[in-house]
C-alpha cells in the first residue's frame, strides 16, 4: 500500500507513493480540508485543476448533516460530492472533544449531543469504522480520545489508555468487515496520543504499532502547544514507527512547520490554514525555497491593506493559479472590501496553489537529495 | 448601432443585433447584474461559459468603492474585473434615490452623503457621463430622477421635468466628449420617467426622444407597482419610441414578465432575480416554453426543502449547466443547509443558465415567427 522510493541521507525525509482504492498519491502530500463535503467555496473541478491529490473530510460533521442515510444512498462520499480521487476521513474524535456537548464517555464509546437537533448520539470505535466504510473512505482513522492543551498528565494518560483500547476494537471491526466485503479495502490508520508528555507518547506509539495499522497518525498536536514541544514529541515517536508505513501529522500546519516535519519523517499533512486564511484575506506569496540553501521564505499579504488599492500586479507573478493569471491585487482587495464572495474563492484558489507548490518542491528536493 | 433582422407579425417583438465598442449582442437579451464589478460568487470565465453577452454594473457603487481613481488606473472596468465583452452601466440615479442619505437636489444635480465614509458627493448629469466614460462603459445611461412607488402625481411630474433637463445636459456633454475622443464611442441611452401616470409617461417619452439617444430605457418601473400597471405604461410608451432604436426595460424581471415585455417590443432586460434568488436557494427549473403554444411554464424549487434530502436527480435533467451536469439536488440542499458558499455559486450558475436559455428561446421563436 505504501512504497518508498527515496530516503534522504541528511534527514528523515522520504519520497513515496501511497496506494488507495481511488488512486495513488505522491508523498509527502497536503490535504485540503473539505469538512462538510466541500472545500469551502471551491468546486471539485477547481481542486482537480489545482493538482489536489486527496482531500480530507469529516465523519462527525457528515454524520450530523446530511446524515449517513443520504450519503449511503448517494453511493458514498465521492459520488455525493463529485470527487473521484482519494478521500481521508477523520474518525470524529477531535470534533466530539472540541465541539460537541459532552454527555458521557467510557470504554464503550462517547455519547454526545448533536449540535443540530440536540439528539443524543453514541459513537463507538466500531461505529466509527462502519460510518467511514459507508462514506467509502480511502483512508479511515480509528476513533481516538483527543485531549486539548494544556492537559494534566493524568488526563493524558487516561486518553492514551482509551485510545489504545479503541484502536484494538477498531482493528477487529475493520478486519471483520474486510472479510465480508468485495470492494478494495480502504486503509486504516492508528492514532498516537499522549499530549506533550514524552513517556506517554512513547507508551502510545508502542501500543498502537503493536496492534498494527496501514499508517500512523500523530494526533493531539497543533492544539495550542508551542511548536517546539510538538517537534520534540515527533522526535520521540518517529524512531518507534514502522519505517515502511506512512506517517500523518494531523492538523499541521504553517509552511515552515510542514518542511520541518517532513525532515522529521512525516509524509502526510492536513490543515485549514490556507483555506481559512484565504477567506479572511490573508494570502501567501513569494515562496522562496531553493535546493541551494533550503531556507524557506514567503510573504503574507493582508489583501485589504490600503497599499494594494492601486496595485495592479498579480498576487504573485510566478504563480500559475487562475487567480494570479487573471486578476490584480487591486481587484482582489476591492472584492474583499465589498464582501464579494468571489474574493474568498479567488483567495482560496491561490493559497491552495501555494501549499501544493510547496509540497511539489519538497518532493522535488527529496528526490534531488537535498532535503 | 442597432440592426433589426426580424419583426414579429403577431406582436411588437423584434430580433436584432446591438453593436457596441466591446462586441455585438443578439437582442432581446438579459444582463446579469455585477453591481460591484462582480456577478456575485462567479468568475468572468464562468459568465463566458454560460454564454452571457453583456453584464450590467453600477456607477454609484463603483464610484464609492473602489473609486474612479482605481478603475481609471486599471484602464477601465473591463480590465479591472477581467471581462472583455460589453458592459452597460447605470448612471447611479436609482441608487442615489433608493440608498443614499439625501442631502440636496436641484437642477444642477444631486448631493448625497457616502454610505461608506459620510463624505458629501455631488453627482451631476455631466459628472455621470464623465464617470461612465472613465469606466469605459459600452452602454451609458443618463442621470435621471427615479421616483418610487407609490408617488404623487406632483412628485412624478417634477421628476419628469428634471429628468428631461438632465438628459439635455447629458447629451451635450456626451457629444462634446465624442469630438475629443479617439476611442470607439459608447452608446448613450435616455431614460423615460413618469411613474404610473400615462400622461406623464407620454410627456416624458416625447421629450426624451426629441433630444435623441442611441436607445431608450423605461425607468421607474419594477419598483413595487402591480405588474399590470407596468404593462399599461409600456403600451403607452412603445408607440412613441423610434422603431430603429433598442428599448430597455430597467430592473425587469420574472420570466413571464420578460416574455410579455418582449411582445410589447422591449429588447433589453436586467434583474437581480436569478442571482439573488439563487443565493437564497430559490431555483428555476423545467422551463416549458414551446413555439407550438407559447405558454411559459416553469417550476421554482426551494432547495432547502426536506423533500430534496435524498433526491439524487440534477436540478433539471435537460439543463446543460455545470451544476446540473455534475451535482444532485441532495448535494445542493446539503450545501445550503450547511451554509457552504459553493451552494450559492452552483445555484447562481444554474439560475443564470435558466434565464439565458429563456432568452435564447425567445430569440429563436421570434426568428421562427411564432412570438
Amino acid at each position: 500500500m505504501f512504497q518508498i522510493f527515496k530516503k534522504s541521507k541528511i534527514s528523515q525525509a522520504r519520497l513515496g507513493k501511497l496506494i488507495t482504492p481511488h488512486g495513488v498519491i505522491d508523498t509527502p502530500f497536503f490535504m485540503p480540508v473539505a469538512t462538510r463535503a466541500a472545500v469551502k467555496s471551491l468546486t471539485t473541478e477547481e481542486l482537480k485543476e489545482l493538482g489536489v491529490q486527496i482531500i480530507l473530510s469529516n465523519t462527525y460533521h457528515l454524520f450530523l448533516r446530511p446524515g449517513m442515510d443520504v450519503i449511503k444512498k448517494a453511493g458514498g462520499l465521492h459520488k455525493f460530492m463529485g470527487w473521484k480521487k482519494p478521500i481521508l476521513t477523520d474518525s470524529g474524535g477531535y470534533q466530539i472533544f472540541s465541539l460537541a456537548k459532552m454527555r458521557k464517555m467510557n470504554n464503550q464509546g462517547v455519547e454526545f449531543q448533536s449540535e443540530i437537533d440536540g439528539r443524543k448520539i453514541l459513537l463507538t470505535p466500531v461505529k466509527a469504522i462502519k460510518i467511514q466504510r459507508d462514506l467509502d473512505s480511502d483512508i479511515m482513522m480509528v476513533l481516538d480520545e483527543c485531549v486539548g492543551w494544556p492537559c494534566t498528565k493524568e488526563e493524558a494518560q487516561k486518553a492514551v489508555q482509551r485510545t489504545t483500547f479503541w484502536a484494538e476494537r477498531s482493528k477487529i471491526e475493520y478486519a471483520r468487515r474486510n472479510q465480508k466485503s468485495k470492494i478494495k479495502r480502504p486503509l486504516l490508520f492508528g492514532i498516537i496520543q499522549g499530549s506533550v508528555y514524552p513517556d506517554l507518547r512513547f507508551k502510545s506509539v508502542k501500543e498502537i504499532t503493536r496492534i498494527g495499522f496501514d499508517g500512523y497518525a500523530i494526533g493531539g498536536l497543533a492544539v495550542g502547544e508551542p511548536i517546539q514541544k510538538a517537534y520534540q514529541i515527533i522526535k520521540v515517536i518517529e524512531p518507534e514507527l514502522d519505517k515502511d508505513k506512512p506517517r500523518y501529522l494531523m492538523g499541521v500546519g504553517k509552511p515552515e512547520q510542514i518542511v520541518q516535519a517532513v525532515k522529521f519523517g512525516i509524509d502526510m499533512f492536513d490543515c485549514v490554514i490556507p483555506t481559512r486564511n484565504a477567506r479572511h484575506g490573508l494570502l501567501y506569496t513569494d515562496l522562496r525555497f531553493k535546493i541551494s540553501d533550503l531556507r524557506l521564505n514567503y510573504k503574507e499579504i493582508h489583501i485589504t491593506n490600503a497599499k494594494y488599492r492601486k496595485d495592479f500586479k498579480p498576487l504573485n507573478k510566478n504563480c500559475s493559479c487562475y487567480t494570479c493569471q487573471n486578476f490584480s491585487r487591486a481587484y482582489l482587495r476591492h472584492l474583499f472590501i465589498t464582501n464579494e464572495l468571489l474574493g474568498q474563492r479567488l483567495a482560496t484558489i491561490h493559497n491552495l496553489a501555494f501549499y501544493l507548490d510547496l509540497m511539489r518542491r519538497i518532493r522535488k528536493y527529496i528526490k534531488q537529495g537535498g532535503l
